[in-house]
């Protein structure tokens, strides 16, 4: 199944998407996260149903939730940042206000940066309460999977200086308002393995990375059951599970206003989004 | 007026805290977001009222809030930590589940640290959305003050090392489950000037920190701007101020199991907590 978060007739709305269109079914549940928490209750409710083109795409998690995102969980994409792997994941954090869904602008705040940069990520969406999980029961949390792209602020987040000692901002740098894609929407079934997706992104039909999740450093797991050792993890909780090589900074490529950059996930789709200059 | 959030009878409520007793004003708002953004009208509201003693304070914010904390924002803190003052404020992220009220026990997560400090914060409360506002017309966006306890794993926030240079993890070292008592309650009058308080820690009753918060570097008004030039600022988020010097780690000091830590904050009160050791 796929679920998601959508407005349309200037409502907030819960769906179920298939073939083009999507399904509301919000009166079966009280809130996004009772219905990641027993998503296949959708399956047989009717509901008023919108041509996707119509509507706009919502981040499928909810104002009480929080983005956990890894960095660094790619070899290629370390060696490329000139960064060992740490010895223990690094983690930082994204607002729910740094969200924005597929197909939304995504913010360019002129005023703040001069340089923001693509990454493309598997994201796994929690459906159950979650703390101190082994890793070899984490997927048992897992509602379902969707994309990330992990936009940065390249001179925000690598170009803090102290003394000559660079200090990774990951406030300034990663989590400005509405600057980080999340969706369409989130999988439930169908991904027998989240180690064996293809990943890919394209800027304006290019192709700038394309790799397999096999690639990751730390597996959805193992990162699911790390949060849990730090927090109780919540169900609508994300977990962007990092980015492969081939980001825009290290290629002396950027994106500006108009840039269109899709993030496909193998079993997921593709989430599409073009910057947009904001200066306000 | 100082007016929080605490749990009686069961229930979760908003209250107004006066003489040793709190009333609850609960039924004139729609949640405490609405009350911090016209607490005035808490003034003539009649309720229940309990005795302080019987109640549980609960951190005065929502679900839906975030709380910014500032680092290095005291000359002499930034010295001891050598660590020069950082060129644009370094802001990391505690989340909702990271917070505990005033008395509740501050979680030791043994299975994750060994090494667990204090941090005396000045902490401004929003009141109203703020989005690209000026130093100089912030702090009218500013509901109140209360006190933030920033505490840290040490070994996790300092030891996360990556090919010999040094790594600082805000999520491991700040942001563990429970671990940052805030309160006891928002002080929403009274305070003329927030860069004139005398702000002091205690462990067990010695002194640890005793300073002014006018040795901020960054002023609350400048993070309130600063916070809101990245973000728009909402109701019920919390800008923590940073520490001043005296925190444990440079004097070879840290907490254990059953310590009691008291942060003074003048024109606000004391909050205070203790250690617990939390192994799930």
């Amino acid at each position: 199944m796929r679920i998601g978060c959508f407005r349309a007739e200037g409502e907030r709305r819960i769906g179920v998407f298939e073939d083009g269109e999507v399904r509301d079914v919000t009166g079966e549940f009280d809130t996004f996260r009772d219905a990641l928490s027993r998503p296949g209750d959708a399956a047989g409710v009717g509901g008023d149903t919108f041509d996707t083109g119509e509507i706009t795409y919502l981040p499928p998690t909810t104002d009480e939730n929080t983005v956990f995102c890894a960095a660094l969980n790619y070899e290629a994409h370390a060696e490329e940042s000139d960064i060992e792997v740490p010895e223990w994941p690094l983690v930082f954090l994204k607002l729910p206000r740094t969200l924005v869904g597929h197909r939304e602008p995504i913010s360019y705040h002129t005023r703040v940066t001069d340089e923001i940069d693509y990454e493309a990520e598997l994201a796994a969406v929690i459906g159950e309460s979650a703390r101190h999980v082994e890793s070899d029961e984490a997927l048992e949390y897992v509602a379902g999977y969707t994309i990330l792209n992990d936009t940065s602020a390249r001179d925000r987040q690598l170009g803090l200086e102290m003394g000559g000692d660079r200090l990774l901002d990951w406030f300034s740098g990663k989590a400005m308002q509405e600057t980080t894609p999340v969706g369409p929407y989130v999988v439930t079934d169908g991904i027998e393995d989240p180690q064996d997706l293809a990943i890919a992104s394209r800027v304006n039909g290019e192709t700038m990375q394309d790799d397999n999740t096999g690639m990751m450093i730390q597996s959805v797991a193992d990162l699911v059951a790390f949060v849990s050792s730090r927090v109780r993890l919540e169900p609508g909780d994300i977990i962007a599970t990092g980015t492969p090589e081939g980001v825009g900074t290290f290629q002396d490529i950027q994106l500006y206003p108009d840039d269109t950059v899709e993030v496909d996930v193998e079993g997921i789709g593709t989430l599409e989004n073009t910057v947009e200059e904001v200066r306000e």
